[in-house]
């Protein structure tokens, strides 16, 4: 492990005590580990792809503050122009990008308004007519798997499956389910559908390298999340004082619903130790992840993904959790931090999250949730989507492979 | 012209003293019917087509209550099945039809609500991916400008341009423009969009077998529209008031901005010769358009077409308006109502309109607002997307004219 990982090589152990429980939960981690190839490895592609990156009308790639969707496209896109293909991102004014840049919107339609739906038409559209142009189409929009089916024929369409699912989302899928190969961000919600025929799964990837490994920690407990009911903000507060730890919360409340809760349920429990800070720039942000001793996500809904956790662990902090969604996917019990199904187990794991290794939280992220994990993974899903289409008329990216063998 | 509208020929006069501005002004209408046919005619084909008609997702076809564009699609359907055509109707549950029905919903998608997009997308995918089935799509919905223009190469795709102009409509049917072949439903609409490429004006029909005609009017006028500053409800009330007759008003303010309209603007000016009814039976509204001496309809925008216009005129009643839009192309002013610029001229009018001839509102109606002008209209847009298709590996649709020739 430490052989891959050279810049830790020296750094010193921490003070645990091996007793047979942390062994076999570390036995345990290493069977996870390797049960957890996000999908199967196919042979890689001898040549570069070209292809076409859709990423929502809304807001730009990266973004400038919250947008979970928008960042991770950035670093698949870069990641992707890294490993040598042609990226043409279409994406909202004023992203950046190393790929070739498209923005068919002069600005994002407004938020929440049902005409923008048409706007929202016109950025998707844009790039979906140019299908011929690219190998692969790699769609993150609400509207591509519709317009990515009724390209039948002409160019594989690769959609991320980025939220929860909804009624209306399941019958989109259903619909589409024979022309666009869906691909989920975690085996969690793959599993919330189990009629839908996925292309894989693939895990959402960070930057590792933006978020710095800190050995030292602070004590302080951390919370990272938009203000909403399925965050639970107010049982952080509430493990945070029972554990007598000071609470800093890193939160997004501009939308009316995330301000009314943040007033309604969230303020009255604030007091002297707790600090809030409304979305502070990434250095920030990963500064406070680095010093925590633990980030506390107490969710209570089946989170597709949670890239919080992700990056507080590429920090070398442990999680404390519940056991819903991808959680236990992302989180290994006990190694990486902690599933907890009570407040009261979670308080208990504020203690015990001092006993682990920053390093385990770490090396998990490098494997399994960096933009290199999350680059080979899509890579894959490219190789069989262009292999294995369905159509038997289907003539364009066969060719395609034939040059590209 | 009696020849042709038998069942009025033993109909008495007018009492209308034909003086020099009058005849004048009948030329002036045999003129502008000789330059409106809707499009040029072209040959029939002589089998029929299979077309994919695909309405809104939200209302049933015909609406229940409020409704112009399921009520066109409607008229529109039937007449193409009556003429021969084999035509599969997409249209929300509990639509009504000699057509083919399919309903891709089980309950049609939540009024204002921005998830109903997914939805939306799912009742308008399912029609576009049966293309194959059809030598015609004919698009009614917000969404089809962007599907159709993907089928590209498989069947022409002809779009009616239901609303009016907004910057986003503009930038989609630009994207789609050289795919889909746009139609309007006046000459004021397509005036609106120069740089699009109209595959033509057809007028919106109606069922003028459902508008009894009616010689003998009554003494008073008759509002019909939704409460919004567009369509003015106060100064109808404004207009009767000054004209000393009573005011019916057919209304609709279902909407929360429909009922703050009427609630700050219009009940203020209520009074006992005003009578309000809320979207009342068809047969209520029709009758009360034949008894009615003028529909007062004084539009403060540009009305892409005002199928209210033609409902009372094929009554037998003339209408008043203004000059915008296309209330010009369906009102000839002194003929079959007066075209306004002001209230006091409004108020003149309807003196005025006593002197007109129903039977001039009738004809004007069946000769370019009827099903049967709207289905030829329509036929001769086809004929002309089936033929002229821009594409150069367009074959499906030419093999299917040659079948049909």
């Amino acid at each position: 492990m430490r052989d891959q990982w050279p810049y830790l090589a020296s750094a010193p152990r921490a003070n645990v005590v091996e007793g047979p429980g942390v062994i076999a939960e570390r036995q345990m981690m290493t069977t996870v580990r390797n049960q957890l190839p996000p999908v199967v490895p196919l042979p890689r592609l001898s040549r570069r792809l070209r292809i076409g990156m859709v990423a929502p009308a809304w807001f730009a790639v990266p973004p400038a503050g919250y947008g979970g969707i928008e960042r991770v496209v950035s670093v698949l896109t870069e990641g992707l122009v890294a490993a040598g293909h042609d990226v043409t991102l279409f994406a909202a004014a004023g992203s950046r990008t190393d790929a070739r840049l498209v923005t068919p919107l002069q600005s994002p339609p407004p938020l929440g308004d049902l005409a923008s739906m048409t706007d929202d038409l016109v950025h998707c559209t844009t790039a979906f007519l140019r299908a011929d142009e690219f190998d692969i189409i790699h769609d993150h929009t609400g509207m591509g798997p519709a317009l990515g089916a009724l390209l039948n024929g002409c160019t594989p369409v690769v959609h991320t499956l980025h939220g929860p699912w909804t009624a209306p989302g399941r019958r989109l899928l259903a619909l589409t389910d024979e022309r666009v190969h869906a691909v989920a961000i975690s085996r969690a919600q793959r599993a919330g559908n189990p009629q839908l025929h996925c292309a894989g799964v693939v895990y959402n990837g960070i930057d590792v390298a933006a978020h710095p490994f800190r050995r030292v920690k602070e004590d302080f407990l951390l919370f990272v999340g938009r203000i909403s009911a399925e965050k639970r903000p107010e049982e952080a507060i509430e493990v945070a004082r029972r554990a007598k730890l000071p609470l800093v919360m890193v939160i997004k409340r501009n939308e009316p619903a995330e301000r009314a809760y943040f007033d309604e349920v969230v303020a009255p429990h604030l007091g002297d130790d707790v600090v809030v800070l409304d979305q502070p720039s990434h250095e920030v942000k990963v500064d406070l992840m680095g010093r925590a001793r633990a980030l506390v996500f107490p969710i209570d809904w089946p989170e597709p993904f949670g890239l919080v956790m992700t990056e507080a662990m590429a920090c070398g902090t442990p999680v404390i959790t519940r056991p819903l969604g991808a959680a236990p996917e992302i989180v290994t019990d006990g190694v990486t931090g902690f599933l907890c199904s009570t407040k009261g187990e979670m308080v208990d794991a504020v203690t015990a999250a001092a006993e682990l290794r920053p390093e385990d939280c770490r090396f998990r992220v490098e494997k399994l949730f960096s933009a290199q994990a999350m680059v080979a993974g899509y890579e894959s899903v490219y190789h069989a989507a262009l292999v294995s289409s369905r159509r038997t008329d289907y003539q364009g990216p066969r060719q395609r492979i034939a040059e590209l063998a």
